[in-house]
């Protein structure tokens, strides 16, 4: 039973809430049951340590503890007053584990004939960027693109957004804009600019073939070079008296769209 | 120029952020400008008192002091220790109003003959319910439904996340579950509720007449009695390895379905 809230090892687990920390050791903290349970069934070769509280332990020892065990995972049980000297979250139900980071590149992304991504390009919002990962995931897309000017994924508040999805499927981060656009049409994926100066409506979106939807900041949206550089810039429908969707809400709607689910849709509205 | 940040005005307006003074007051606070502008906007009669900072009163002239006082409202200029000791956010961008809650009745709604509406029975998440309430504006619904066992949607956290949508369309609160169910159905409205124990998908669900979504809590979705008062249950279709959607992005989905412009889905995910 780890006992000591100063010691090296918690101040080091710790610290991985700084991103320089992160961007040096190549690792970052998960938060919490469900985000740990998904780390061990999807990515347990990535899995440093996992560190539960002995309550934890009981409560998730078929869901986690058994798991991770039987994955040859090192498995610490450590007092409340521990997991919470290494936790950022102020609740994370006694559950926590140190994890490398993803290490996806585009070019595999690629090589695997993808059908629907998703590239966030300037996204700053931490409750976005994992909201969309999460949509991205539920929606079936085969992975999501990150640009360098975007928030890091692997911070804490990213990873307790995107409620396990970070191990569901390719994240592929600190990717150059134009460079991404450039690799996505060289290997047939069109892009589609979400952005509110769309002349094309979601709804008349041509989503057959392979495609990436192209997602700007929350608050500016994406950059005229960034549209200009698309193959097409599409509009959510607003109506209402609404200005704009959130940038979330847009993605999950533009990614579901692509999936082919809404089709139904009636006359209200 | 109010300078006085522990004056009775002051303080009267920074307990706005209880429940009980809300309340008993029957009055909310709005916090920074597109919010206030829109209160402004599309509900001057409900509005109060505007308050703003020297340089917020500048910034905004044209988009909103103008406006503001053209609808012979009180317009106020506070120092910024003022404006911050009266604010629940960190940085309201120098702009807050006081209004009065909303009073529209849920008969009202039903007189008017809706298409779409959502009702919310046991959102606890302040940006889940704001969230919804923006996407349902965005989708053209005619009125969001909230239960009383559901987050106050005049607390400061629900109001930001609005985006101004607050003001936008009737926002019936403090319903009882089973009597807006019998309500709803009695007016011709069908109501889906959405849960991941459906059996009818979202894109098979008949989305052609006067619907509501019934939406549960985040975490434990609808009990199994307000799933069967129901006329249907839907479910949103989650591919990729996802186990749930948030609940203001199934929302989303389900109200942006509804008004039938998510139809040319392609053959992705």
């Amino acid at each position: 039973m780890m006992d000591n809230p100063r010691s090296d090892r918690v101040r080091s687990v710790a610290a991985l809430s700084k991103r320089s920390v992160r961007s040096r050791t190549g690792r970052f903290a998960v938060e919490g049951p469900q985000g740990v349970r998904e780390a061990v069934r999807h990515a347990p070769e990535r899995v440093r340590d996992v560190y539960l509280t002995p309550d934890a332990a009981q409560r998730y020892a078929a869901d986690l503890v058994e798991p991770a065990r039987a994955a040859g995972l090192w498995v610490h049980e450590v007092t409340p007053e521990v997991l919470a000297a290494m936790a950022d979250a102020e609740a994370p139900q006694g559950v926590l584990a140190v994890v490398d980071e993803a290490s996806d590149a585009l070019a595999d992304v690629l090589a695997a004939a993808p059908r629907l991504l998703v590239l966030l390009t300037h996204v700053r919002d931490p409750g976005n960027a994992g909201t969309v990962i999460r949509g991205a995931d539920a929606a079936g897309a085969d992975a999501v693109l990150v640009s360098d000017a975007s928030v890091d994924v692997h911070s804490p508040k990213v990873v307790r957004s995107t409620a396990g999805s970070l191990f569901h499927l390719p994240v592929v981060t600190g990717l150059d804009v134009a460079a991404t656009l450039a690799a996505l049409r060289a290997a047939g994926v069109r892009t589609l600019a979400a952005d509110g100066a769309g002349t094309t409506l979601l709804p008349d979106a041509d989503l057959t073939g392979p495609h990436c939807w192209v997602m700007g900041n929350e608050a500016w949206g994406l950059p005229a070079q960034t549209r200009d550089a698309c193959d097409e810039v599409v509009r959510v429908p607003i109506h209402g008296r609404a200005e704009s969707l959130n940038l979330a809400m847009a993605a999950t709607i533009c990614l579901y769209a692509s999936a082919g689910v809404l089709g139904s849709g009636g006359g209200a509205g």
